[in-house]
């Protein structure tokens, strides 16, 4: 794992970040990064991107579309100047549904005419609303990365994806839970309010196990104390994984987990995302 | 049970459809009845008509909105001289959660201006597609009402509201489910494809012993022949559902199962909707 940089750096401006994750000057984790709005990337076959826009549209609180480019496209409009083939720290390329690299720092080569790019909401920008409010999650607090874990809940289908919710997971006292809910509530493109609290919660979804053992599907692991509850966010993970799960034909190329698109928009700004 | 009027009444435009409703002419089920969309009314005190309007856009395959009203308002932009107050054949109404008048063809009175009306899409506007491919389901041949079934598939929860999707189904062979799929995955906003199908999924999704039994908990029991499968889609009750468990303060309202609100849109018409 390379070293998370978590410190909240409000010194640099939204683009100025972007510069130095494309000279490579970030590398890891972009939480805390940014005030502003972070978005997970995947990267289809054009032939695909239909049934993926589906799939967003009828999962919009695991996949909250935030902008679909044009075939061959990698400036986003919600980022000035931006290149999302090399915006983002480390990204992960699959060819035939098979992991072929990890980790690379730039995907210019692998981007071709055909490929359309999917900016996808992240849970990354109600997190300094809950720190504001108070509220900030024992992984902020720690430096470490957001617990994910692959629950047991359907998408809705579309064409040729299907699979899961993916969570985040964050720790509460049960009283604080209506004031989480109301503040990440608000953060409509970004997972809105959680969509299970609880231990009883959490066998259903499929994670209890999970969490009681020490594991994790994705980021770190982090101990939940004993006045607490977990806490599940619905994930911009899902996507991925779903991609992942459908055995593509071709090159397909997403974001390493953690490592975000970092935009120009305020976290509140669900005004200027137009699909 | 009134009797169901599901000829195909082409002469009808969906204005004239909507004033020999208002003036009792037609009575119960509207499917087949009008070429333009349906769509199911909710109608809600409005300090639950912030987490109502979240509980549709986290869960649109179940909710689709089409439209939000203002409060106190019954004329819907989506067809002319309308009124929603009058324009459906049968009402039901609940007062603190309990249900207090039934089959009201009429809602002028409990309808103050503190009320706000959403219009959620129906399903009614993809068979008549259906039908065109030569895919006309069972139901509409035998002129029943489609037979739906409450799920233990939980929808993203809102503020106050939460509950479970209720489905609608169809069956179909097998060989004709990729076509099934792509005709309906194109109404997005009247549930969009199917989210299950089959033996397997039915039993998941805790329907298949309530169909081996012969029971539904809406609409008619419809027998499925020995070659065909179940094909389940998210239905336009579900809201309903979500709001009688929520057990609201004040007057709620909304249509009889079945008995929709004629519009004047065409059934592909997504553009017009706009929230």
């Amino acid at each position: 794992m390379p070293a998370l940089i978590t410190s909240y750096a409000p010194e640099y401006s939204s683009q100025e970040l972007r510069l130095k994750i494309r000279r490579g000057e970030i590398k890891g984790s972009t939480s805390g990064l940014a005030r502003t709005m972070q978005a997970n990337l995947i990267v289809l076959p054009s032939r695909y991107a239909k049934d993926f826009r589906g799939l967003c549209m009828r999962n919009p609180v695991a996949c909250p579309l935030l902008e679909c480019l044009k075939p061959g496209d990698w400036e986003s409009r919600l980022a000035e100047n931006s290149d999302l083939r090399t915006d983002i720290p480390a990204y992960n390329v699959w060819k035939d549904g098979k992991l072929v690299s990890r980790r690379k720092s730039d995907i210019r080569e692998e981007w071709t005419s055909d490929h359309v790019g999917f900016l996808i909401g992240c849970s990354y920008s109600f997190e300094t609303a809950l720190k504001d409010a108070g509220l900030e999650p024992m992984c902020s607090k720690k430096n470490l990365a957001v617990p994910m874990y692959i629950t047991n809940i359907r998408l809705n289908p579309s064409g040729v994806f299907s699979g899961f919710y993916v969570v985040s997971m964050r720790s509460y006292k049960p009283c604080d839970i209506p004031r989480v809910r109301e503040i990440t509530g608000n953060y409509i493109k970004q997972h809105g309010e959680p969509i299970a609290w609880g231990w009883e919660e959490a066998a259903r979804i499929g994670v209890a196990r999970k969490i009681e053992m020490g594991l994790v599907d994705f980021g770190d692991v982090v101990e939940i104390p004993d006045d607490e509850i977990p806490v599940f966010w619905a994930c911009g993970v899902t996507p991925q994984v779903a991609v992942q799960e459908s055995r593509l034909k071709g090159v397909v190329m997403s974001h390493l987990p953690g490592s975000m698109f970092v935009t120009d928009l305020e976290p509140d700004d669900e005004e200027s995302i137009m699909l």
